[in-house]
């Protein structure tokens, strides 16, 4: 273990911004900007290997840290010159917890620590402001009677407007100093009451009690879930920070403000931020009073800007991204209080990464890596349909971008829930507090009533890439939580639908219809940069010419997916699919083949001609034949009408085909194996269309691909199916044409036999939907009734279905590519389950070697970048 | 390769018993009895390596082999002294065939070949007996037409029909030479018409044309059929064997005899078989004459029996198994024609070894060794009721014990349809041949109008163990194959139920009810043995006391598989369940479950005592809970009016729970996570009993065993929640008591991760039946659209849920079993799926090194006796 406490002070300073693991993200910035000559209010900072050692003891401090911290608390007091909790110039210090990760929100601070019955009349005398005072007093009652004693802050907040209606004042700022000091009595009342002991005098007792406070809070439950929610993991701890106060409450020339070296919304190079005259930090966040754009500072403090104006370069160049930065000025004097990477919405973050990457400020490789999947994957969404019909019933300050639909829930608690049944939420709240977040997880959007763009909603919606409306004052939310009224007069209740639109910051009532985005040349920008890096190619998952179009417009290079069985249901077709399933006998079934022949034909020659040039993996039949007949009496009849055979004959077969467990029944290559003339019929579709695109001048790559295989010889006699066909094919149409033949691993058998599999195969596309449903024994349809139970009790760490499982599923993955290849050294290897368009998915894909994933169209600019990190060794 | 061709005559014999794979088990024997010093006419054999070269070459003769074979030829007539199909003294060979293994009736011989229209006056002259040459001409006429030309035998065998109707003669004996004479004129006819050349003159050609017919008879239908039936892989080929003819049809002090050293149906030590006086060797196994028993040869041809006897005791001492040995009298002289070791009935097995042990012929190893697990399948399977109301209305010969019983149909290919289709089938056949294989493989029992004790029915049959009645002359089998009649009046119809008793030879009318077999003292004696090399250890999968004390009465070393589920299902428990699944709270749910825990408690009370000593694993609930509610509207009204509910509740409740994939989804631990309660009261139930039968004096052991697990974190929670209700019942009852918490390994992931979940786990035991449904994807219960097709086209050697699929799903058996060891050393490993009675899955089991295997209390006996053989490297 190293030192337990490290220092900070101009010239002073024991630690860095390397030191980040143990002194926290907020200790080790604070320690660089001290070194970097910046002004900040000396301090120091208890290392996260205190807490972790605090933790392990049962929360106990570990031996002779107080010590230590007395020792360090001497040194701080050497350095300003004061007495902490002195009744005479007192010293008084904030603590603040800071891990190595930026948690917003989740972590408590206490402000003004030191103040007591005494101390409160020296800071008084000094500041010559006895208001200013006492209000810094009743505020350390009230946070640390929250933070410590675990008193809510509504006690707090009720004494306050009872003491603000009697006085018949307004704003807190208005209450004045006897006033601030009869709140600060009744503070101590509620605190007594609720703590079961009064405030402690003792300004020691106070810096101890609120170091274990801070200890503690890691391990409370909403920081777990935080962690959880985030995948944070393998941290020791947090830090706490013991820092001298400075007050931007002490008059018209202090202030305190919240910034961002760009634009953190859309990604602006401009200096972005709010601040408050006469406020202490926590005003600005809590989003109580509403602060002014920081331009505005220039006029105001014009000295104070400049020099705010000068940090922001420094800081930005020195950590070379965008900083998301506090101050504080007492009296005309600039203070900085924090500096860390600033959370962005994806537009800003693939604004900023291109913009800093074309500035020289970072490399290419950088650029990409700052860029996350799940951003791109928000840019993707769908915008509001401009066309559709939309009813604006209030207007507020558009947080984060997007746009999101669903019912309405006043709680986290409701909001999960309905969530959990299926539903899609909006949470509506008159503000956020870390409580809140699971609910906020969940919902397509969340609204509040009060705050601003850095209020606790806004910065967490935008690091969960949610759309986001703040500080909607339009909005009154009725005292029971069950509904809103708006000022245009509309009423919106418990379960009721609205949309947000996050980026213009209206809030529409109803279900509104979306359009897929647009994207900015950023966009193009940032994937261009990483598909320099990727080595992982990525192709689409789709059925028609149209999405193919698309998904080329997306990047992808290729098609890993094209399923066949959607070119069944066509009016036309389903008929003769239907006529084929009825069919006594061999015969009967190919001439009901070959009147879909052409439709096919017809489907694989569109599909052909939009990816010119790139290849085609093309699924044959998968599903169970009772998937194409119907399940009810009146469809029943009129399809024997159709058809010219009896009701009973329907029935009968319908019945016949009908299975327990249809998931493992008569479907993909068991039915190729049963009726070979499908198949047949579908090869034939499919090597007729790519002769005929050929001749066009298309250059084509069909790979026909065989599904559900268990063992060898159903891919041997399926194949040798096919290319009897070809052969067929090459002598009437002269010549041969260059396509692959291979299979999907969906079935657990066919991976744990994959070295003679792929003697059979040209290449193995991972069915990882099916793999992961008969590796868990989960049915994908079914799972409903347990997997929510399963999240619950962290029986699961996600769904396995939208994540892959890379312990279980991933094993055979990984067994049936390495010994496919060993089987088949020229095996070419994808995936195409839903997990390839998954980042995290995506990295075990590069991790073992496959040769592209693919996934729908609109995932495929996500998996383009989560590839390009993957080979970069991203997460 | 060796040379081609062996010699075996007295004194110069080139070959011996250990050359089976080259020279074929008869042509190594052949040589063996010709070493031993036993009369056999002298001759030689091509090896198997040319035909596997005749094959290889796409059906031509070796190079050289023909070369060859005339210098063997000449070898053979100086041996003799007469010279191949001369004019003048004729030496007359047969051609028969013989692989390493025996084929009975699978592969073709020819006799008498040499004559022609020259030869058969010198062989006549030779002889002095015009008739008996000219009955061999028109006999190699008939047999060269059928086995080289393929002509069938219907024509040859009407034109002897036509024959003796124009000379109103009844037996074929009862023809003169003249008669033959025009015989052979009309064979030679029907021969040219069919062959469409004449028959061949030069005896050298018909020694060419038939060795060549043998080796093509290696590869006909009927010959593989035969191979893939009897798994018989890895052989070359078939020898043929040339050997100078000698006579048993010369007059009335020739003769032919087919015998076994014991008696190969109930395996007593007497000498057994039967002979024909003046006879060819076909005319005993074609059974076309009715042979006498072979101790009235003594009275007969004294001399000829005594060295019979003597040659019996020579070759049984020899060879130290039971043999079947053919031999000719030509003349008052004999010759020994064949040795094999015989086939025999399962009980015969079983005396025959325990016998040859205890004679110390062999060791008890050999003994064990010689019996197969399916022998005592067999011995295990119901014989009929004695008190069960029979009407006998037919017997025939009682060639192969056991009882069946089935719907009668009259061709292979009836019994094989309908045994596709689903029906228990007995094939009634005047005679069978080996085309009717397959429809014998498929049938309860067979039943032939002619034909004796060592005929092609009854000698295949014993071989497939299956139920055997021939020569059952009181039955008449219409001409349209579609009924037949009995001596006592009966008429029994295609499709109609008769059973047949193979003990006994008694054929009834319909369906008789079984009772369990009466096992004898060298069943025990055998499996005692068994006990002695076997290193796994046998338990049960039962849940009754009752199945219990019989499977421990079988062998039984414990249970490996109790289900708990069946004992929901009982009257009063059934609704206490359904009043479980309807509970809309913890608190009902507990409610309703109390009242099932005395059922439980009860329910394992008796099955512990049952199991005194030996562990008992109790599977905690398995299926889904939609499995006990009903699911017709009436049942529903009755269950609604008993719990006193509305039918909607219930319907509503039954559609909550169904499923579309019930395989795959709610149940197993699964209920034990979303409804821990329900393992709870199980778990109690368990351990109360426990206590209060060890409170008895009974010595328990219970296993508890959690199934459907697919990551460690279910088992840990489902562990923890056992284990606390022990720590419950521990300070209740003051002590501890020994039990373990295990888990199923049959969701592939499990398998997987396998290291991981043993550390949770005392004891894994592979439930291989779900293991095999999702590793291959197959739902047991719908592979039935798939499978015959699946086994027809070989693309699945055989059904996986009936044998392990060693290469798949054994690979997941083998990773858990290596890496689960690994990851807890003191793991215990069982397996509980349905193959833990199946001999070839049982190896498996063996090689990979569990435990114990558990398998039906009926099956425990094979599973003995399989697990010896494992142990001893059999198979």
């Amino acid at each position: 273990m190293t030192q337990p406490i490290y220092f900070f002070a101009k010239d002073k300073t024991e630690g860095n911004a390397t030191m980040k693991e143990l002194l926290g993200g907020k200790g080790a910035n604070l320690a660089e900007m001290t070194n970097l000559g910046i002004p900040v209010p000396p301090g120091f900072t208890i290392t996260t290997e205190q807490c972790a050692e605090y933790e392990r003891l049962g929360g106990k401090l570990p031996e002779g840290l107080w010590d230590e911290t007395e020792r360090y608390l001497a040194r701080l007091e050497d350095e300003m010159g004061m007495k902490f909790g002195a009744a005479d110039n007192p010293l008084l210090v904030s603590v603040r917890s800071g891990a190595a990760d930026s948690m917003p929100g989740m972590m408590d601070t206490i402000l003004n620590l030191g103040l007591n019955d005494e101390s409160v009349t020296g800071m008084a005398t000094k500041a010559g402001n006895d208001r200013f005072a006492w209000d810094a007093y009743r505020r350390l009652v009230n946070m640390f009677g929250n933070v410590v004693m675990n008193i809510g802050h509504d006690a707090f907040e009720a004494a306050m407007r009872e003491l603000k209606y009697e006085t018949n004042k307004k704003e807190d700022t208005d209450l004045v100093t006897d006033e601030l000091r009869e709140l600060t009595r009744r503070y101590f009342a509620i605190f007594e009451q609720q703590a079961g002991r009064p405030f402690p005098q003792d300004p020691r007792e106070q810096l101890k009690l609120s170091v274990e406070a801070v200890f503690k809070s890691w391990m409370n439950p909403r920081a777990i879930k935080y962690r959880e929610i985030n995948k944070i993991t393998g941290l020791l701890g947090t830090a706490v920070n013991v820092q001298a106060m400075v007050f931007g409450n002490m008059g018209q020339t202090s202030g305190t403000g919240v910034c961002f070296t760009r634009d953190p919304s859309a990604g602006e190079n401009v200096f972005y931020g709010e601040y408050l005259i006469n406020a202490q930090g926590e005003d600005v966040v809590a989003g109580l009073r509403t602060p002014d754009p920081i331009s505005r500072l220039e006029s105001e403090l014009p000295d104070c800007y400049a020099e705010l104006v000068r940090y922001r370069d420094v800081l930005e160049k020195h950590y070379r991204d965008m900083q998301d930065i506090e101050f504080t000025i007492q009296e005309g004097r600039l203070f900085m209080l924090q500096t860390r990477s600033g959370k962005r919405t994806p537009p800003a973050s693939v604004k900023i990464a291109v913009d800093m990457a074309n500035e020289g400020l970072i490399d290419r490789e950088t650029a990409v890596k700052r860029v996350k999947p799940e951003e791109i994957s928000i840019l993707m969404h769908p915008a509001f349909d401009p066309d559709a019909a939309k009813s604006t019933i209030a207007v507020g300050l558009p947080a984060s971008p997007g746009a999101a639909t669903g019912r309405v829930y006043f709680t986290a608690d409701k909001a999960e829930e309905h969530h959990a049944k299926g539903e899609k939420v909006v949470l509506v709240r008159r503000e956020t507090s870390p409580e809140d977040v699971g609910g906020m997880h969940v919902s397509e959007g969340i609204l509040t009533a009060v705050g601003g763009m850095t209020s606790h909603a806004a910065i967490v919606a935008r690091g969960m890439g949610k759309c986001c409306i703040v500080g909607c004052s339009q909005i009154d939310i009725a005292d029971d939580h069950k509904s809103f009224k708006t000022e245009s007069g509309a009423s919106v209740r418990e379960g009721d639908w609205i949309s947000l639109d996050g980026t213009s910051g209206e809030v529409y009532a109803g279900e509104v219809s979306t359009i897929p985005p647009k994207l900015s040349g950023d966009f193009d920008a940032i994937l261009a940069m990483a598909d320099e890096f990727r080595t992982l190619k990525v192709r689409t998952n789709c059925d028609t010419p149209e999405d193919a179009k698309k998904a080329r417009e997306f990047g992808a290079q290729g098609i890993g997916l094209c399923r066949t069985e959607h070119m069944f249901f066509g009016e036309d077709r389903i008929w003769a699919m239907r006529e084929m399933i009825l069919a006594e006998n061999v015969d009967a079934r190919e001439a009901a083949l070959a009147k879909l022949l052409p439709f096919q034909r017809a489907d694989f020659d569109g599909i052909f001609r939009a990816m010119d040039g790139l290849p085609v993996t093309i699924r044959l039949l998968d599903p169970p034949l009772h998937e194409f007949l119907p399940h009810e009496r009146e469809a029943a009849k009129k399809m024997a009408e159709k058809l010219g055979v009896s009701v009973d004959d329907v029935i009968t077969k319908v019945k016949l085909l009908s299975e327990l467990n249809p998931m493992l029944g008569h479907r993909g290559c068991r039915l190729g194996v049963s009726h070979p003339e499908i198949y047949r019929m579908q090869s034939r579709a499919i090597l007729e269309a790519a002769y005929d695109v050929k001749a066009d001048g298309i250059d084509v790559l069909p790979e026909i691909m065989i599904p559900l295989v268990g063992t060898v010889t159903e891919l041997e006699m399926l194949r040798d199916d096919t290319m009897a066909v070809y052969e067929e094919l090459k002598a009437e149409r002269g010549g041969p044409i260059d396509f692959l033949v291979g299979t999907m691993i969906e079935v657990p058998r066919a991976a744990l036999t994959a070295r003679e599999v792929a003697g059979a195969a040209q290449f193995f596309s991972f069915g990882t939907n099916d793999l992961t449903q008969m590796t868990y024994g989960f049915s994908r349809d079914d799972i409903g009734t347990f997997l929510p139970t399963y999240l619950e009790k962290d029986v699961l760490p996600e769904d396995p279905f939208a994540s892959l499982d890379t312990t279980g599923v991933g094993r055979l993955v990984e067994m049936a590519a390495t010994e496919g290849r060993a089987g088949n050294p020229s095996l070419k290897l994808g995936i195409c389950g839903e997990h390839g368009g998954d980042p995290a998915s995506i990295h075990f894909c590069a991790k073992v070697g496959l040769d592209y994933v693919s996934c729908s169209p609109f995932r495929v600019p996500v998996a383009r970048l989560a590839a390009a990190h993957a080979a970069l060794g991203v997460g």
